[in-house]
């Protein structure tokens, strides 16, 4: 690969010294890959989070980008170490449903598990394989080594449970994946399934006490102050508020439910 | 250019996805660029905070550098996206004031509105210009494009109102700016106006309800836990504790006023 | 030196200019090298955390790699600039005990005070030696200048008083180092005291008022929730929960006492 990317996500957060060694691994190995940095502030162990900031940034990335991320409670445990080659992207990480959302937009052509010792730093921890086991085979594979040559095939990988979705009678029910530092709130309808709902009829979006009518273009569309909804950059329904935070606004947490419903024109 | 460097300030934080996005588009176009991260911790939409930290970086750059800053409370709304051209730099992002504090000290050669669709992303969200509209265009300078084919010139771009430091019959007032990650206040007065003001005679400072005596070299002229005074990296007054924190101690904050006078020689 | 990594460690945190600065001025000379960032937010001004993160680190790193760290409470005053080459590394700061756990594991070969004005920014500020004088010397140390060149040859280093653990009758007593963001409590006791003390017998392990017996080899074998001991990636002790928080269920802080005895076999 010429100009080889490698892009980072960890919940180890900036403070300790784990991210820097997983680049010192990787560029005693390579030292001409590209790293940068997805996010290294998931919240500890939050797969969930993890897997959504994942899925969000990849598709900006070039063809034949590396996704190198560790949120890993197992590690050491049986949960398998992973590479997933897709028609875009390789993924690699522990196999616990990190990458399952990135792969509802992929084409999976191949999975491996990996095992070759040849490709781990020795002795490799059993705490840390960020370090000992992802980081080397990630650079390893940046350097142009097969797939093949890292690991043994499977077919399978962990999905999380992630909900779409649901459609009830009269309501399309969705919840909040994840807020972001303005305080939008991003919700887990894509911009499909909503308007397969709306079938382009106006509607009310109604989050705890708050209902309000969607949908705006763009935050600059409100009022200052006014609650607007919107499909954001990722695709997905998004609530925010102009100038403004959605999240302390309507005091809405991570899994709290949004229900669509069209609205009533005799109002 | 050869060795060409974009650097990034945004208010995007570092748990999302947002700044990788920006960062993998860049990498699309050109992967031979290098980034630097410039701060992505500026408050949410605080344009000044923006506009001083972006000023107080600049100047430690190679000349060719491309300065690359989103803080965008209006995206997708009339305000325009601009490059501008100064004898040392390119700035590229919303034209709403983040540039005029770096402005005061570069010539300004040329300003672009950036419209020419070819250098931006298709279909170009309404929301995240950052990877949308200004990352491309970013890049596409690094790779050499002139700045005529990006945008339409113009002669104009927003300043911020940031106040000048005000000379009045015995005081010089300026006011609190910025307050860093070791609580040191730093102040919109520079070492010209200041040293204009005084003469070169002694002088004291007054914050709320302090008063002491300036000025100092550097930290460590102060005694433990003494508040000091002196021109900080930047250019500016800045106010310290020794071994201590200003802001804390002095229950300053951003926008508070700093007197300065000529101090009683009879005392 | 071909692909020169200058790492960067400071506690100037990751909101203001300091860093861009520093990487500015490196770019600046040597726009080829690479940097990689161990941590910015080392506490203010706390040099034992900011040794304890950069000895934690460097040893990922390949040969030849420049480690340039400032947690520098006494800039501008008498403490030394120095420049300290080892077999392996070569460490830029200032002389105050930040390199002192670092050099534990390394052999130090020779050691320079930085005087030489050529090769810092003109005019130094007194306030700012990452940005003016320990950015332009590594930079240049990167593009192949000799050490000889950049200083004034000494014998010394500033060490810290770090506890080493303490054997006493039937105990072995260390503390905390570090407390990273899971919660993981780090001490001061390594695998190899650990090992020489208890000579592999069973042992029990006291945090304040909780005692729990030793030892796993990974998170994983730990119940969800059970407090764990074992050897972390550093190859110090390391306290945690399964799937929880040390820190937060043993309301431990840094500088507590840990105390390790052999665990009595007719319990």
């Amino acid at each position: 690969m010429s100009h080889p990317i490698i892009t980072l996500l960890t919940d180890f957060g900036a403070k300790d010294h784990y991210v820097a060694s997983m680049k010192g691994v990787i560029l005693g190995i390579n030292p001409g890959c590209t790293l940068v940095d997805i996010s290294h502030q998931v919240g500890p162990q939050d797969i969930e989070e993890g897997a959504f900031v994942l899925a969000s940034a990849i598709s900006s990335f070039p063809q034949g980008t590396i996704h190198l991320s560790v949120v890993d409670p197992g590690v050491g445990g049986p949960r398998k170490p992973i590479l997933i080659v897709t028609s875009n992207y390789y993924f690699i990480g522990p196999d616990n449903g990190l990458f399952s959302l990135s792969l509802l937009r992929e084409k999976v052509k191949q999975i491996f598990v990996l095992t070759k010792k040849k490709y781990l730093l020795s002795p490799a921890s059993s705490t840390f394989h960020g370090r000992d086991l992802f980081a080397p085979v990630a650079a390893y594979l940046s350097l142009g080594i097969k797939p093949e040559a890292l690991g043994e095939r499977t077919d399978t990988w962990v999905e999380l449970s992630l909900g779409k979705p649901k459609q009830k009678a009269k309501e399309l029910v969705g919840e909040i994946l994840h807020i972001d530092v303005f305080g939008n709130l991003t919700s887990n309808i894509d911009g499909q399934s909503l308007s397969g709902f709306t079938g382009g009829h106006p509607f009310s979006i109604r989050v705890g006490r708050h209902t309000f009518l969607g949908m705006k273009k763009g935050y600059w569309e409100g009022k200052k102050g006014e609650m607007i909804a919107l499909i954001g950059s990722g695709g997905f329904l998004e609530i925010s508020v102009r100038d403004g935070n959605a999240h302390k606004k309507l005091k809405a947490k991570k899994g709290d439910r949004i229900r669509i419903a069209i609205a009533d024109r005799a109002r």
